[in-house]
């Protein structure tokens, strides 16, 4: 089954304590189709400028991503960030955001994406990401990611969205800032209590918690020695989650749980360099291989 | 076998956002003591001032505490710490520390205590853990904790006694202090390259990493709702840990791997209460309930 995933694409310029890059490919969505792209083929839809390079979107097509649906805006500049990674690595200070085309993002799906049964909203602002609800017919599961700048300023459209889908995304600290709760494991329930299905936080270096009807339980993150950017580690988290539940045609409980561990996996190659560059090196195999290697990390004889 | 448990015993004062408690039973090896009863007997070495209740003895030996090592001094005051946790519930901030009796703790071994065969030695000053080691007579496991005062201000000794020990447990802040890595892998593998034979980081509500010759794991945190006091979780789970191996008298990877999970749990079970009221309500079989729902929540179809 396809993956439809609607998001930011973007220019990202990003420093860390011991390198840095310039105005790499970047965005949510982005990160998104290409973890994706392992599993699934991938529906994108997006907006960019004029100064957007051919060869990034040829680096999508040429895995198995749909570019129909990317709007390239005349005479427009593309959306793009600026970040520095403070020395643990986890912890980023934002130094320029240019929203750019990404400001009037009004996304309209092309036709032949309408029916595509697994939907991955990316971080957005949520009427946005309900206009494009309002698109989908009947799709089989909805995700959507969040973050705390549209639980700040769009909580109301946030809450309506949440009854709508299926699953939400979210960083533990946004889980907390949205449901009032400091303990993770009542922030996660309090998120089913909001209308959710089911709800995955996502904790970074520390892993990711699953709430739903069947129960919590928490995976961690796989041990990983060379972190160089963890841009875009949250976007492939749920690129890997989504484009794997699309290539199974599952919604189940045990295939969500297989799901969390390939976008856990996904997520810790995508650390190992800055932008796509980590990502383009591996194919299926090498996340099988990690997969086989989590399993036994967490098996208890 | 039996297991030796050298540390603090000391009087806690706790503010958590919700509730207090003033002078309840605490102490490193006071937790830790009574952690690793459920498994083994232990044989406890601390000392006490005169104000120490009669009744705090009692309850360590009504478990499997042997109290022949717990010296007395009249005529002093006992260990006293207060403290008070941020509403996050996992850091805090000293508000009062009152060595007295543990400012002078030069522990001497009763003879019928030399020959245990499985050693912990909870936090303290490396000089005292180096002490105590001198006593030991052909330990077959001896693992010791640490803390950021003596990375700061006694780190030779640490250097010596970690080149010393067979197993290093420490919080993944101290690990980083310690080696100067910021990626708690490269910090875990750095551990190692001290001298020690495994390395045990604990990440709090996060869980713990493992590091030995066999490679390195993480464990996560049991999903606990209930935290009402995370005092002691580390030394709880490091009771927990040793208790089960001397239990086992086994020293494996696997059998270490088990440890850690049961450390783990008796750690879940001790921050749903203020100091060991939440222990003293759960027996063996609580822990092996927990344990097969840990292993559950781990398994990966």
């Amino acid at each position: 089954m396809s993956l439809l995933v609607v998001g930011s694409i973007a220019f990202d310029s990003v420093e860390t304590p011991t390198d840095c890059r310039e105005n790499v490919i970047g965005g949510s969505a982005t990160y998104c189709s290409y973890a994706a792209s392992y599993f699934t083929p991938v529906n994108l839809v997006g907006v960019v400028g004029e100064d957007w390079p051919a060869e990034h979107t040829a680096l999508l097509a040429s895995r198995n991503v749909n570019t129909d649906g990317l709007e390239v805006k005349a005479g427009e500049k593309t959306f793009s960030w600026k970040g520095k990674y403070l020395p643990n690595m986890n912890d980023r200070e934002t130094l320029e955001v240019n929203l750019n085309v990404f400001e009037t993002f009004s996304p309209i799906l092309p036709e032949s994406y309408k029916s595509t049964p697994f939907v991955f909203l990316a971080n957005g602002a949520p009427t946005v990401q309900l206009q494009v609800l309002e698109q989908v017919e009947n799709p089989k599961l909805v995700v959507a990611d969040t973050m705390d700048l549209w639980i700040n300023i769009q909580k109301e459209d946030l809450l309506t969205l949440i009854k709508r889908i299926d699953g939400l995304v979210l960083n533990d600290s946004e889980a907390k800032l949205l449901t009032g709760e400091e303990n993770l494991v009542k922030a996660g329930q309090a998120v089913l209590d909001l209308g959710a299905k089911f709800c995955v936080l996502k904790k970074g270096e520390h892993g990711a918690m699953y709430f739903g009807e069947d129960g919590c339980y928490v995976l961690p993150a796989y041990p990983t020695e060379d972190v160089l950017d963890p841009t875009g580690a949250g976007d492939s988290f749920a690129g890997g989650m989504m484009g794997y539940l699309a290539s199974q045609d599952a919604t189940d409980p045990a295939s969500i749980k297989r799901a969390l561990v390939y976008g856990t996996l996904v997520a810790s190659y995508n650390v190992e360099d800055f932008s796509l560059d980590r990502m383009q090196q591996i194919e299926r195999d090498s996340l099988d291989q990690r997969f086989a290697q989590y399993q036994q990390m967490l098996s208890i004889d």
